[in-house]
């Protein structure tokens, strides 16, 4: 695979280096040297010379051996010439540091399309243009071809970032952070290499443990979820999507469309392929620690040990903020802990160990609480105080962690910062994580067992039902070929029908017998509704009727109707009447279709009626659904409450909400042209706890769905 | 003011000092020489000599001059009667360091009784015990009578903080996060001196420029929020209450009740206050840092500028989090800026100046940021890149800023950790905040928008309606001489009324005459329910009859209601029936009270109904509420937006709401032994918009209201 050419070289040459220091060809010199590749290193420059040691060759014909990586830092324009350069030379890895392409518009574009166009046709792999570098820190190879100011700490993390900046933003923190990089690509403007590029490449490295992701777009949305969710069941993805902004989000016109912000298809799709979303980098980069040092917990019960009681407390409330549960610690815990702590000490959890606490307090209080079988895992609290120093401390509670290596232990300490840089120098590899404050410790293993709980989930199915997609081709056709982008209720009722979903029944009589008849196949309760090409506000004339009760009800109602309409002078117009079926219940959800402009479809669930919009209480997901999406969809909404039957209601049936759900993706998958659907409200039958889809509406993008229907 | 002898002492006795490293009497006495006390320092211990390089007095009677504050760090045995020889001395200022008091429980409860008591009787004031000690960092004081281990940094915040070790942990970072101390006080036990004194004791000083609080426990609720709300109109006060524990809410009977969890109440009280309430330390230090180096901004326009495009989107993420807004730049602003910028550059606001931005580029663009009309504030971001080093950069954005100095500009530094201690060491006194991450500075930002917002808010008042107390006792008076602390439905309704609060109207009738009375004088449309002592289910027997439209319509129903009990054999039991007004809305609302042990009783407003448990979308503030509480209260929730009139309905009256909330209130303060009160649903009537209470519940503490009512 051509991109080891790239993160696997055994001999580069960087193509525009420079002796001519703060020149970025320099700068990827330098750290080339200092961080000590243990390949070939070739700087070409017309000038010839030597720079850092390295012997140049005045072009890229004249290297005397094979090249597996070029790192180009030429000016933008000399780039197409040395890709064919680098082709002549049998060249596949390329990185193209220089900027000056799409980024900048106008033909910086159309450079940036011939450069990739070569690319492909030499049969290259590409990172960049635009960008920083790229880095492998494994002893083997320790190449450092960035210009980055600092140099990178060996790690178990395989991180691209799409912000070359921030790239180098990072690499000068790792060493505080105590985060160290196996291999680190700055994307640029991804002309080639992309982050799915980057996740299929890392996915059965070795090396690479977990996965960093810094996004501002998903290339393949598709594709980004199809391999996500694999490799996240074998390694954490911890990703970081920026541009959350709520922009563009009121255009819509259904009430699925106007709530499915900019940012709800890229959350939904990160939840559905596993990856853990964190919103910003301090937190990611402490979530990644805790996947470096610590084995997944088992569950979620957590014992905290501390020497300050303030700190114990503001940990708890951090874990109930996180979903986590205090460990209840069984008796001989307890006992063993009063047998040598201070009497003023706290041997409940949070065990607060009070000031005075040693070495050998923290280590049998530790050891204690890991070996206690009702605790998943322990986070370790110390606040620098009299007596024994932070780095000494530190190095106590890691051999005692050492020796119990099976469950999660995380540090915080309460101290000068340099302690986290310290750390790592004085107490070489560090086999738990440390933080400065209890709510990062409790985040971070709260993400461990998020992980945990992912990996140990059954894979969702893509289900595929029986449904009549010729009748709904046919109903769609009908509405376009009126020029209709929107199909009226009744069609939309009919599509959903044909796709197996329950729809409240109705039917058109145009005259009594009719009506009746309609209403007898139905059965009672029925409501009649006229339908006129005169009238407009069918209530104004009565033209609604609800609660009818029987055959002899309805006859007279429908008498009454006509004499109503006959006094108003207005029976001219009249069609005749909808009987629809008559549904009871309380409970208002919403189900639907959006569409986004880059992730396509989507659907939700939620709750409905008029409390849609102001409670906001909705769930997407992207299209398809897999059943354990719907189930989660359903689940996650508050409102589900409601469903399992709250406060005397009949509890919903939740599967087979669960199937309407499966039956629209369906839909929108066998008519991708649907660009928006509501079912507002989808009613939950009191009598028997269906969800009934009451009211439907379905719009489709003409010019797709005139295309595909013919 | 007596605490002036214990935070601004010109002599200072430290009772229990020791030459012995690593004992507290000793820690202080170097803390004490170290931070180089201004005034006389008598060191006292039996054994005489000298104690770093102070001579000591073997007992505090032989000390030669006057002695303002006396720190105790003796065994606790020996305090009660160093109590008594500080007194034979005149000392007024006691700060007790010593453990052992009521923290241990047990005889330690009582000597702390005793010592209390003593300092009442000598009239001393005191801090402690079970403490770290107090600071007062003021040139001419230069106090650290304290055993933390690192010295304080100077600076505008006063602190007092309730756990000792956390007290000592945040002095070992200030230099880190760049944040000094005016004063600090280790409360410990508060056995005399707590939270509450120091507020009033900080409130004029001048050297405290924003209180810190760290609280375990709010003594006196009441007093608190009065000092609390006074003050922060002056100055910012920044809280942490911890323990946000939910146990003990799940006790509570009615709805308010249950959903009034612990920290409902002291999370209702600092809002009410005014208080800027952190979750945890690390944002409360960023807020503090904001507040000491920025002006309040005007409005929420942020501009953002920055060398690195990532960062600049998190920015902006950030800030929409935060309800901060984007500002949009001014053309002259984007003109100006494009004239110097490179081509790359883009400069719409976030104004991202490209990896190349030099020292000028950064000045000239915040310089044209903070002059644009538009821009109420910036944002700062510098990566360290190639080129200019960060503490250069820093410094010359701080001369910027420097000429600027009445909008508030935030710096964000993404580099090595160490920038941080060393900025305040290499560019002196800062005039600007520095973050490391931009979610960082958007919050702190964002809390000094908050603060100007409650300073320009008027202050809220408690109004006083006209009531019929006495109606109200009577109705209470009467359930409870009948063994009930659960008011029934009528009485509460009743209850309700006496106080002003529409309630749904009603009345009883014996027989048909006397109903129809009751229900021409309530006007139509109305319901009519059968009270009987034998019928327990009444819609069983058809007993309730809704939608009754006329006088003829009532007696019609009346007769047949008569005849389905006499067929049905059980009219012997009737005692009439209730006729009741009937309320015509879909919002349902509710409102109560509910008593927290601690804070006394608290009010709730929100969306009521089925959704109450479900949606928890309900607001609780502390009684008794000000006008500006009530409004608060009801824009606060989620359900405001109904109430307003979404979807077509009637908007609410929203003045009529605040006044059933006010009235409320006011029950309660009148009535103090209500313990729990539902009006579940406060319907709002489509027709008018008032809010109706259609049921009600009241509940009382049995003995209390006994011991009130006689």
């Amino acid at each position: 695979m051509s991109i080891d050419k790239i993160m696997k070289p055994k001999a580069i040459a960087i193509v525009g280096a420079s002796g001519v220091p703060c020149k970025v060809g320099n700068e990827v010199m330098k750290r080339i040297r200092e961080y000590g590749f243990k390949g070939e290193v070739y700087p070409v420059n017309p000038k010839g010379g030597e720079i850092e040691g390295y012997q140049v060759y005045t072009d890229i014909a004249s290297i005397p051996g094979e090249v597996d990586l070029a790192v180009l830092v030429t000016p933008p324009k000399a780039i197409l010439q040395n890709i064919d350069e680098c082709n002549a030379k049998n060249v596949k890895g390329i990185c193209v540091i220089s900027a000056g392409f799409k980024e900048v518009g106008g033909e910086g574009v159309e450079m940036e399309r011939e450069l990739l166009e070569k690319v492909q046709k030499y049969g290259m792999r590409m990172v960049g243009p635009n960008c920083v570098g790229v880095i492998n820190c494994a002893p083997n190879i320790q190449m450092d071809a960035s210009f980055a100011t600092t140099l990178p700490i060996k790690g178990d993390v395989g991180f691209i970032s799409q912000s070359g900046a921030l790239g180098c933003g990072i690499l000068s923190i790792l060493k505080d952070i105590n985060i160290g990089f196996a291999q680190f690509v700055s994307a640029g403007n991804q002309a080639d290499i992309n982050a799915e590029d980057m996740l299929d490449y890392w996915e059965n490295d070795a090396d690479v443990k977990q996965i960093l992701l810094y996004m501002e777009s998903i290339v393949d949305p598709k594709n980004f979820r199809e391999k996500a969710a694999r490799i996240t069941k074998k390694k954490p993805i911890i990703a970081i999507k920026a541009g959350r902004s709520k922009a563009g989000a009121s255009a819509a016109s259904s009430h699925t469309g106007s709530l499915a912000g900019a940012d709800m298809a890229a959350d939904a799709l990160l939840k559905q392929a596993g990856v853990i979303r964190e919103l910003d980098l301090k937190t990611m980069f402490e979530t990644a620690q805790a996947f470096a040092k610590c084995p997944l917990p088992k569950g979620k019960r957590v014992a905290i040990v501390t020497n300050g009681g303030g700190l114990g407390i503001l940990a708890t409330d951090a874990l109930e903020d996180n979903n986590l549960e205090m460990a209840q610690l069984s008796e001989s815990t307890k006992e063993y802990m009063r047998s040598f702590l201070p009497a003023a000490a706290s041997v409940k959890n949070p065990v607060d160990m009070i000031a005075s606490a040693t070495m050998e307090h923290y280590q049998k209080c530790i050891e204690a609480c890991i070996k206690d079988e009702n605790v998943d895992a322990v986070i370790v609290i110390y606040l620098e105080l009299m007596g024994a120093k932070p780095i000494e401390m530190a190095k106590a509670i890691m051999e005692t962690r050492g020796r119990y290596p099976d469950k999660p232990v995380l540090g915080m300490a309460m101290t000068t910062s340099d302690f986290f840089p310290r750390l790592s120098e004085e107490a070489g590899e560090l086999n738990m994580p440390w933080y400065a404050y209890p709510e990062e410790a409790a985040h971070a293993l709260a993400r461990l067992y998020r992980q945990k709980q992912w990996q140990d989930k059954p894979d969702g199915q893509i289900k595929t039902f029986n449904v009549d997609k010729a009748r709904t081709a046919e109903i769609i056709k009908g509405a376009v070929s009126q020029g209709r982008d929107q199909l009226t209720t009744l069609e939309s009722i009919d599509v959903l029908e044909a796709y197996g979903i329950r729809a409240c029944r109705y039917g058109m009589g145009k005259d009594v017998e009719e009506a009746v008849k309609v209403a007898n196949s139905i059965g009672y309760p029925v409501v009649m509704k006229i339908t006129s090409k005169t009238i407009t506000h069918k209530t104004d004339v009565g033209g609604v009727v609800v609660g009818i009760q029987s055959e002899e009800h309805l006859r007279n109602e429908y008498t009454a109707l006509i004499e109503r309409l006959r006094s108003a002078n207005i029976l001219d117009g009249l069609d005749g009447v909808i009987v629809q079926e008559m549904v009871k219940g309380s409970r208002e959800m919403v189900c639907g279709i959006a569409t986004d402009p880059q992730y396509g479809p989507m659907m939700m669930f939620g709750l409905g009626g008029v409390f849609i919009e102001v409670m906001k209480d909705v769930c997407f997901r992207i299209a398809p659904l897999t059943d354990a999406d719907a189930d989660e969809m359903i689940k996650s909404v508050k409102s589900y409450e409601l469903l399992e039957g709250a406060r005397g209601t009949k509890p919903a049936q939740i599967e087979q909400i669960q199937e309407t759900l499966l039956r629209l993706s369906q839909l929108v998958e066998d008519f991708k042209f649907i660009d928006e659907l509501d079912i507002n409200p989808l009613l939950i039958s009191e009598k028997t706890g269906e969800g009934i889809a009451v009211d439907g509406r379905i719009k489709v993008r003409m010019d797709e769905a005139k295309a595909a229907l013919g």
